[in-house]
């Protein structure tokens, strides 16, 4: 559906067909086809066409470099320059009780280190940081440029809401790759986080890439060619990137939910949690000191000795949060016990995660509100041996009536065997450019 | 965008993902997706991204089966029993030149078989049969059943636009198929064909399927897997099936365009006209005579005798047309000369009919009108010898200003060479259930 009184330099279709056949796509078409999608002129229906051809069919290198390049010029870009600190992002593609943003961000703070994250809401069944922190009474996510920058420099830290300036192309092709199925592919997700994190202007980037059952993409392969693709994508664009490649293949820590990851991440803060959580927000946090020009400190100390801590309470409180408040506690629990004996072989992070999504933690559709009490709390770990009728997780909501889908997910999410599991290494991969 | 207040039985994005990974759709999904499509309920672009997986990933004979019977099932089924003889129609895949059907209809109608015709208009390089025979001063396309039938009773053939009734999943899948490079496809073509002419509800069905240059699906090998899809697709609800493959590389006789083509058309009714137009007009009028039960009967006769010549005016006068009146002549007219001595090697029909468009014979778009007298005349055949300076078309038109955007087409659209080529069969196979 061109327009027919601006002539456009390209035909949609004949791009399509491009595409459709495994072809290439130029740097102008792919700048164009962008660009006329914002502005109209390529509609939904011949934009999703074009996805769903490149989801099966796949991108160049520089066929991404171009998609990522499109969507940064189609809105603005944000600079972190003049706060007296390096500036340094950190994204994760997104796990089941992946709260590490909320104890990583002041940890860095405390350590000198500026971490701007900008961050989604959850949909599905990964959550979402900003979900999470709304439990918190009086906390705010959105924030305007001055704001941002404001609680940026006065805390070391700030926890916000995307602005819709940046790539708007991307947010709009990503609206229509959620009802397409067109999300799970390297190319697409690679430009979609690097557009905007490129946009975003930090001054190195950490990546937190999962594999396993709670990630979008699965197998381990698949997370090191993302991985690899959007460290490219990064040092061509002058960003400094290190992904690490870990372990979502059984929930993060044992809290699932949203007031319930915050309850576990101020745990951390305060030098306890799960061993997992501390392992890894240790890990993601000694990759972005070394991007910061600061590979000599150590960041266990922080967690232990109150400054992490005392930097979380100031960030929460410029945002307009009250850290001392009573997080919400949900009216209703149950517990799914083990129907036998035996050892814990896995704890299946997907069905952990559509469980609390069931419960009401979650969101099907953009815009839907959660319920910041609901979520689930997971008891055992693989490895663990249990006897019938031990606790396996402890489900929590204010709906009754939900309870009985979420133990639907939960009921088989635990898989039981004769034999000790081979422990798995919660960070299988390091990429850098 | 599912509605959320009627629970649907199915997730299209779920069944966007199956076939994205090359999968199988159950005869429900396909049921329900077909049936959502048209209610709204899947949106176009949810409807795009999964024709696109199709396009790509293919379709198993079973899903073909079950996506031309849902098609069918969104609309009305017309039957044309009582009429006294059979009822035998004809499709074919579309070509530069295929103006066969004019003089079929009324040789068989004057060989005692039925023949209704529900086409429909041309697009992009290939001309449409309704646009070609509104040229005859006073011809209406659109017909109610009623009249339909009447003037098929009447007269023995018809030749009409297809209501809006017939397969309308059909018609709004292949206008969002047109704008978003999915068209090319032998499950599509083949379900988007076959759904149509089952709710037609003849009695027998000869299929006209082309390759080379002109054809939509240039290969022979994809015109015989269509063809034979189609077969089966018809054996498969009890209409009995045969396809020619027949070759569209080089035009199809000599006149391109709308009236140019009902010129030729009414020469070879009265006995002459181009050999290729006689000789296919005849091949399938034998394979009609055959599913009517007939195969006695030798259609040459008729053509040479004034009965089909008769039956095209009785036919034409039903409809409201003039089969007298003077057809409409173009203003302007171009020559296109040979630059050397040689052999004709091929004429390349896509070029011909992408100029005869361009000239205003075609339309871009749905819905555009056309200049009924713009056209080309092709004045020499594969295997002709020319000397410099010999003309090998003539354009026509009445605008000026698009001769040369005709030209630019037909300027390469002979090949000469030293040596007379190898002669290629107008038939090149025959498909039978």
């Amino acid at each position: 559906m061109q327009d027919r009184r601006a002539p456009e330099p390209h035909d949609v279709v004949e791009l399509i067909g491009v595409k459709r056949h495994a072809g290439e796509l130029s740097t102008a078409e792919i700048g164009w086809v962008v660009d006329a999608f914002t502005r109209g002129v390529v509609a939904p229906e011949q934009m999703s066409a074009l996805l769903m051809a490149i989801v099966i069919q796949g991108m160049e290198r520089r066929e991404i470099r171009d998609l990522t390049a499109a969507m940064i010029a189609s809105g603005e870009r944000l600079s972190f320059s003049g706060l007296g600190r390096p500036a340094i992002d950190k994204h994760s593609t997104g796990g089941v009780g992946d709260k590490i943003t909320l104890p990583l961000v002041p940890l860095l703070a405390s350590l000198g280190v500026a971490v701007p994250q900008l961050s989604g809401r959850g949909l599905g069944h990964t959550g979402g940081t900003l979900d999470k922190l709304e439990s918190i009474p009086g906390w705010r996510a959105a924030l305007s440029t001055e704001e941002m920058t404001s609680v940026l420099r006065d805390t070391g830290g700030v926890i916000c809401a995307a602005g819709p300036g940046l790539a708007p192309a991307d947010r709009a092709m990503y609206a229509l790759r959620d009802v397409t199925g067109t999300v799970a592919a390297v190319p697409l997700i690679a430009s979609s986080i690097m557009s905007k994190k490129i946009a975003e202007g930090a001054d190195g980037l950490v990546l937190d890439v999962k594999f396993g059952s709670g990630a979008f993409l699965p197998a381990l392969d698949d997370a090191r060619e993302l991985a690899t693709t959007m460290v490219q994508l990064g040092a061509d664009s002058g960003l400094r990137t290190v992904a690490l490649l870990t372990d979502m293949d059984a929930p993060l820590g044992r809290a699932v939910g949203n007031a319930n990851e915050v309850r576990e991440s101020t745990e951390v803060l305060q030098g306890g949690g799960p061993q997992d959580v501390v392992e890894l927000t240790l890990a993601l946090a000694r990759e972005m000191l070394d991007l910061a020009g600061k590979p000599e400190v150590d960041p266990a100390p922080a967690l232990r000795d109150g400054r992490a801590w005392d930097a979380w309470r100031r960030i929460i409180r410029a945002q307009g949060g009250d850290p001392d408040a009573p997080l919400p506690v949900a009216r209703e629990t149950e517990i799914v016990r083990a129907a036998a004996d035996g050892v814990v072989q896995r704890v299946d992070a997907r069905a952990v995660g559509v469980g609390a999504w069931r419960l009401g933690a979650g969101r099907a559709r953009p815009g839907d509100p959660v319920d910041h009490a609901a979520g689930v709390e997971v008891l055992v770990r693989p490895g663990d041996p249990v006897r019938a009728g031990d606790p396996l997780f402890e489900l929590r909501c204010d709906d009754a009536g939900r309870m009985s889908r979420g133990l639907e997910s939960l009921g088989t999410a635990v898989e039981l065997g004769p034999e000790t599991p081979q422990p798995r290494p919660l960070v299988a991969g390091r990429i850098t450019g």
